[in-house]
């Protein structure tokens, strides 16, 4: 990542955001079940929930608190649900999930071109309701962390599934033994 | 993944296998140098690094090691060459080791099913040079958590490169945290 004035550069964030959809059909579309649903033990997601939180995520989290920062309102942002998918995704298949997904990024970073920002724009300040004060190139630079977060979870959550079929290999899969549930 | 006899189903192992050429072409074919040649710190692999390997498991690791099982060939296997990549990538674009990832990786799966390989085979065993006795069901597992593996490493590597530019949200964003390099 370029940084300027410690500000990500926006070409750069989008390359990656315009990406995550694909990615995430390429891997999981048409997948049998058992990965699709399989998670790292009680209390965590699985790629279904996942993709559900990243669509909860793009109708309530990214361009809402970007036009929040921008409008200049003093107010915190509203919390983000990190519980929605539960129900919103209920009756839902991953399929259908992808595909709501990719939707609603498109949108969403026409939305972002057409903000046109700034340098400046990327220094405007929010307030976050637990954070405290961020900006908006900060804002920007989590929605493609978070992104890449959730798709290293994914793999990781997938590879547990052939933890002890593996055999002896485990011992050159690290990834086997990152946030091991207690 | 179901487990029968302690063996993988050899059809999810396949569903994983086909889609993994896909979901990195999907994240790193004509994303911006800076995310394709990032790293973790000295020593670490950035993307462009991580899918020469791959081409180099395609070409000398799964297939050759399944043959050697099937074979009943007694000697260890040939030890695999983690840093082939740095002298074969030389020279080749991120598209390129993609095209040549995803062609061998169909080439070697066409191969697999044309094993046509029972539970009994699953169970055969070969001699690894370092981890000593191992299945042909448990090599193919980690053919899968391998490509998983590696898959989250890419995620991670592109993730960290905006590790200080989100700000606050690195409190909230994990992967910023794993296999941080000393």
């Amino acid at each position: 990542m370029t940084i300027m004035n410690d500000f990500p550069v926006l070409d750069e964030l989008i390359a990656l955001l315009e990406r995550t959809p694909a990615t995430l059909a390429a891997l999981l579309d048409g997948l049998p079940e058992i990965w699709v649903t399989a998670t790292e033990g009680d209390g965590t997601w699985s790629p279904f929930v996942v993709v559900g939180h990243l669509v909860h995520g793009e109708r309530t989290d990214w361009i809402p608190r970007a036009r929040h920062i921008l409008a200049g309102d003093p107010r915190p942002f509203e919390a983000f649900d990190r519980e929605a998918q539960f129900s919103e995704s209920r009756d839902k298949s991953i399929g259908e999930l992808l595909a709501t997904f990719a939707r609603a990024r498109q949108e969403n970073l026409e939305t972002l071109r057409g903000f046109s920002l700034t340098s400046e724009d990327l220094g405007r300040r929010g307030l976050h309701p637990e954070l405290g004060e961020v900006t908006l190139g900060q804002l920007l630079a989590t929605w493609v962390v978070h992104d890449l977060d959730h798709v290293g979870q994914v793999a990781r959550t997938m590879a547990k599934v052939n933890a002890t079929t593996v055999g002896p290999w485990a011992a050159y899969l690290s990834i086997l033994r990152d946030r091991v549930v207690p």
